[in-house]
């Protein structure tokens, strides 16, 4: 009986782990030119990491384990609360502010379908000491480079933005009460995907009167920041987040990111901890899904029993960008796994593979890629193997090469071939 | 409250993740230039997939839950029963041989100590589909040179290399009947783990006479295949695994690599699916002890339910591993998280920090890893930024240059500055 590999999760044939390498590669290059360095935490964290602050979805959807010890022990579901905790630990000997990066494979429980997978991978570049704009604007310019590396421009994608406190204070002001909005923002966060009449009706359920939701309505109909009302206007609080919203596009503007950036109030973000900007990436075609997003959590650190610092950063999943990008046709170019291959002229004459270790030893030591006939077949079948292993070239030995120390050089692209000595091989 | 991570897993510091990637780049360099290439699957793999094949010590190690369909779900305790479920359900379609490597986060749940951690990576190369010692020889040079990569020498490390078909020919040799050979197997293997007398006690439990016991003993004697005693030649199991080792030594002669490997009759190896040759990397320094090893696992494929198919690989974790290069002082050099601070001669006058942003992104297009204060604080506090940041050079943007489309660029390292313009930048 063959063993099935678990449901909602991958096997990285060469073709796929190629691609997730070339993946992260562009991720760790966005985030190194923007000056960030990498971390990474451990895969199990205690249970309680998530319990208060990733918001009941994520708690919902936690894979955990009780040790021999009876302790709770999670696979981590995103890489936030590590990130606090590894922060909160070191918090006086660390250099501020802090721009860390991690890619990390995160679980989560929740029912495998499309773009919705069990053990995913999340880059996380976060921003941890600056209060301002600044920050924001930092880590969305080191989102879209990270994109621009993949191949995706403006027309592909594009960085909704909004700031949580902004749809707070019309929330407020449209007389939700203080302590519903927290239930109302996880509503929110629904728009779009679930049909507008079960929004509607959630938001009944929640205690909205028809006209508190008619207010919603009307504020989601908004185009851009010239759109708030100059009645909501007159609130400090409202005021306020708007201002900070012009400073943040006036820095995107900067970093000449504007084509890829628009204001959009219906932005929520699923995570409980964020408390300023939020943004999230989606797709301009096709379904316009939602990639990946961000925002400002200046309140995690304190709440993780730290000193309070403020912080904001992304999380980006593999999973949803991953199905993208090959919609795009853009991934890696295909390499072969060796450039060079080395056969033996008669392998039944000179001994194999022994007679030809010597070359193989050679070409790695400078670095070459190659392989070698394991099995010691006839110089037909070496030559079949060097052709489907895709190499460039192929050195052949022979007994009379070997006298002279000479092997024969063939370029599989030119089916040209020339005598070398040993010490131009490979040069 | 803050919460403490959990016991025998670690967390990458940024110093930290600069060791753990140094390696990992060295280990990939060195199984490319062999014409591996990299895969890697899940790390939820079904319990079944250990429960059998991966022996009594590895089963009791296992992190295992039951999710929500009482299915019961392992994290991997090591790769190579992924691999051949991998192959398994890709047999048919996957290139003769297969050449995969593959560095993956493993689990095991035994006592945390020096050396030992419950979440640690390997490094995995395993070549599958060929039966000659030509493959072992291969897997063991992809380690050496991996060993080579990271600053090791032979002087550091030796590679005891033996045959599980030679020990099973002696043990029978000696008398010892075949059912107990398995048990017999477990038991030398924490020969040099845990004291004599405790392993003759343990190899008394398993039922064996004093005489054999001193049989054994005399077998472990032994310094080179020379010393095989023509008495125990006689037998044709003896005979052929002691020309299938000079054979292999042959081969690791021609890659070079007499220094670094000995025969050593008392290499076991602890994982149950070993068949042939086995081999162990130790430190020849202080604790002399056991740092990775390898062997060849001809029947896994089997007895996973595919068609059966030769194989030999090997598995290095990165704990013990990294202790050794740490105590020998070999890891990467520091490097600064940037290489460029761009500051503001005046962050009152020109606006902080939209001035400067046009310049953070020509170097950051330009590949250059770029910092700059995103505070805006004054240029006394931003060069002190710079310096902590170790950046070799700062950019400082004036309200005079500006107008000119000039810039002053500072070396750190010489203390030099000059007025360059945008277009030089970077350059």
């Amino acid at each position: 009986m063959k063993v099935q590999s678990v449901r909602g999760t991958r096997d990285f044939y060469p073709e796929d782990m190629a691609f997730r390498q070339w993946l992260f590669e562009r991720w760790r290059a966005a985030s190194r030119r923007a000056g960030f360095v990498e971390v990474d935490g451990p895969v199990l964290e205690p249970l309680e990491l998530y319990t208060d602050k990733s918001g009941p979805e994520i708690v919902e959807q936690l894979y955990w384990l009780q040790d021999k010890g009876d302790r709770r022990l999670a696979l981590r579901p995103e890489f936030t609360p590590t990130l606090g905790r590894m922060v909160a630990a070191r918090q006086a000997a660390l250099p501020a502010p802090i721009r860390w990066f991690n890619i990390s494979r995160c679980f989560r429980y929740e029912r495998a379908q499309k773009g919705r997978l069990r053990e995913f991978f999340q880059w996380n570049v976060d921003l941890v000491g600056v209060e301002g704009e600044a920050a924001d604007a930092e880590c969305i310019a080191v989102a879209i480079d990270g994109m621009k590396a993949l191949g995706l421009g403006p027309e592909d994608v594009e960085v909704r933005v909004s700031d949580r406190r902004l749809l707070a204070a019309l929330v407020r002001h449209l007389g939700i009460p203080d302590e519903r909005v927290g239930q109302v923002f996880a509503i929110l966060d629904k728009r779009g995907k679930v049909p507008p009449e079960a929004l509607a009706a959630m938001l009944g359920d929640a205690g909205l009167a028809p006209r508190e939701r008619e207010g919603l309505e009307r504020l989601f109909a908004w185009r851009s920041l010239e759109d708030v009302d100059a009645r909501e206007l007159a609130t400090d609080e409202v005021r306020e987040a708007v201002e900070g919203l012009r400073r943040l596009f006036g820095l995107l503007a900067a970093y000449g990111l504007t084509d890829w950036c628009r204001f959009d109030i219906g932005i929520v973000r699923g995570l409980a901890y964020y408390t300023g900007p939020v943004w999230e990436v989606s797709d301009r075609r096709g379904e316009h899904r939602a990639v990946f997003g961000g925002g400002r959590y200046d309140r995690l650190l304190g709440d993780m029993g730290a000193k309070p610092m403020p912080a904001c950063g992304f999380g980006c999943g593999d999973v949803v960008l991953g199905l993208l990008l090959r919609e795009r046709g853009l991934g890696p170019a295909a390499e072969a796994a060796a450039e060079y291959y080395v056969a033996v002229a008669a392998p039944g004459e000179t001994g194999v593979p022994i007679a030809i270790i010597d070359v193989v030893r050679r070409l790695r030591q400078q670095g070459k890629r190659t392989q070698f006939d394991l099995k010691g077949g006839s110089l037909k079948s070496q030559m079949k193997k060097a052709a489907d292993a895709g190499v460039r070239f192929v050195v052949i030995v022979g007994r009379e090469g070997a006298e002279r120390g000479t092997v024969i050089l063939r370029d599989m692209a030119t089916g040209e071939q020339r005598d070398v000595t040993l010490e131009e091989l490979g040069g």
